[in-house]
């Protein structure tokens, strides 16, 4: 204890302090709980062979999103997005959310209207209903924070633990788009018709709910995560969770083609580490591979290993060195 | 909607800002929903008879809680006890919550520690489970977000709406400690044997989950609420959601008899208006009132009326004016 405590949150990390949480709150002495604490959203069941999903998160201004580059309906379209995609990454269905937003006193209402509408844009499209929250005053910071349930029947629910050696690693979609969205926006570079797609990926994902259907329709895949925190870090928690290890090929690493032309190396690290893209992580055991390949033609990045070791392969074979491995807040 | 252009929220209110909430979101086009945006909690129908309660709160630092008084485990106590209050205000029992916690930088992270041993306790003492939640950093602020749900049978379930002209209106327990334990931690004043009941009815509420169990055991109430806003307020929430009014006894008002002693006035103002009370309002039908004072001998404070007027009246009939409505936000 005494090492401890003169700790700092930044000196130990979110994971620590996942860990520290754990502890804390224990096994709850109520029935029902698959899942707590450590995965992408909780898993709790009701009837015989549904699921409850769910999960929260909080963003804050200036540490999520600045107001200088994001407008109102983006921030509230985001907040909605990255709790949709928490759901879909455990295979489920998004149903019921609740808003609590902190305003700081002199925002105008039409602001926190189009925060609302960015929220209810996004609601709408996936069926999800906003029925309740919270709205209280905040000193200086834009505070929004969703708590999203969703449905699954129980069998179907994909988990980060789940990955067996032998197993294929497969993304969603292109990573690295958010990121150099973000960089054209931090850097008030001009809007060309280029880099719009680019800046609206990081402004507005889409969360993967209609991949997150296939690939339960289709039983593909043995372990799934979300990606928002960076695919590096993605494929180091959910191999951890599974008790294996990885190789990710560089060369198979779904890109965006200009930036990969521009500036291969920034691309590549863009898509390993930049975060924020709202693609789901999956491994597929090798008898689904060929169905994957299929549905996720670019897909296929890797392999699951005996190891407990997460290596990133250049084509021809060395490991590299991965710089910044995602986000991880408070580091 | 010119002249609504330049409004803040300060202007509009928490109430007008609901509205506006119900407005955009509008109506879910997902089947189950019982009771959306206007309640303490939003209800969903799961299964046959069953429901599913679900509720937000959030408190920030220097609206909600001063960690000049306030110690890191209160903050987090009382950041679940407020959701258990709006479950248990409808009749419900709380079942699984989730954590958002917006850590300001440099914050030791045993302070963090405390503030989730203050939710686990109170968690632990209801049977409520821990199951995940976001940990993020925050510039400079504190932020604790908890998403609750809870479980009830369907027809158990007490709204805002449902109290009839001649039911009458009852609360749970003394209402005005809470505000006048909050005047001695501000003033700083010495703490005696009689002030600390005061402050730990301020700083640890304790939830009416059992008084809630009671109730709906021997359904004493047509309609239910929690008081956590200011009696008055509450009082108009209610009447104003059922479409009656009501009459309630200032001399009626069950209060702490010390406070009540020493300066009358104060402390019904205190009742009326202090808020942080997380006791529960609610109303009786005739043929149940009976039972109603033999569970809450001093809980009968005045009666349902069918003009839509709330009227708070002396003990010699007299009508009196309540200052300020209850704590409404951004007010």
């Amino acid at each position: 204890m005494a090492q401890v405590k003169g700790l700092t949150l930044g000196q130990l990390g979110e994971f620590g302090l996942i860990q520290r949480a754990e502890r804390i709150f224990g096994r709850p002495d109520r029935p029902g709980l698959v899942q707590g604490i450590g995965d992408d959203a909780a898993v709790v069941k009701i009837g015989h062979n549904k699921a409850l999903i769910y999960t929260t998160d909080m963003l804050i201004e200036d540490v999520h999103f600045s107001l200088k580059y994001e407008g109102f309906s983006d921030i509230g379209w985001k907040a909605l997005a990255v709790n949709i995609s928490d759901i879909a990454s455990m295979g489920a269905t998004p149903t019921w959310g609740l808003i609590s937003v902190g305003v700081p006193v002199g925002i105008p209402v039409d602001n926190v209207d189009k925060l609302a509408q960015g929220v209810a844009s996004l609601a709408h499209k996936y069926h999800v209903g906003i029925i309740g929250g919270d709205t209280v005053k905040s000193p200086d910071r834009l505070v929004v924070n969703i708590a999203l349930l969703g449905e699954a029947t129980a069998k179907d629910i994909l988990f980060r633990h789940g990955a067996s050696p032998g197993d294929a690693l497969f993304v969603t979609n292109r990573v690295g788009e958010a990121a150099a969205g973000l960089e054209i926006l931090r850097d008030s570079r001009p809007v060309t018709r280029d880099s719009r797609l680019l800046i609206k990926r990081y402004l507005r994902p889409e969360p993967r709910v209609k991949e997150s259907r296939l690939i339960v329709q289709h039983r593909l895949a043995s372990s799934m995560i979300d990606i928002s925190d960076g695919l590096h870090i993605s494929v180091k928690l959910l191999c951890a969770q599974s008790k294996v290890g990885a190789r990710v090929y560089l060369d198979k690493i779904p890109l965006n083609s200009q930036l990969a032309t521009r500036n291969p190396q920034q691309a590549l690290q863009w898509a390993l580490s930049g975060g924020e893209d709202y693609e789901l992580l999956f491994t597929v055991p090798k008898n689904k591979i060929r169905k994957a390949l299929a549905l996720f033609p670019y897909g296929w990045i890797g392999e699951i290993t005996k190891d407990n070791s997460v290596k990133v392969l250049s084509p021809t074979g060395r490991e590299v060195k991965v710089r910044k491995t995602g986000y991880e807040h408070f580091k």
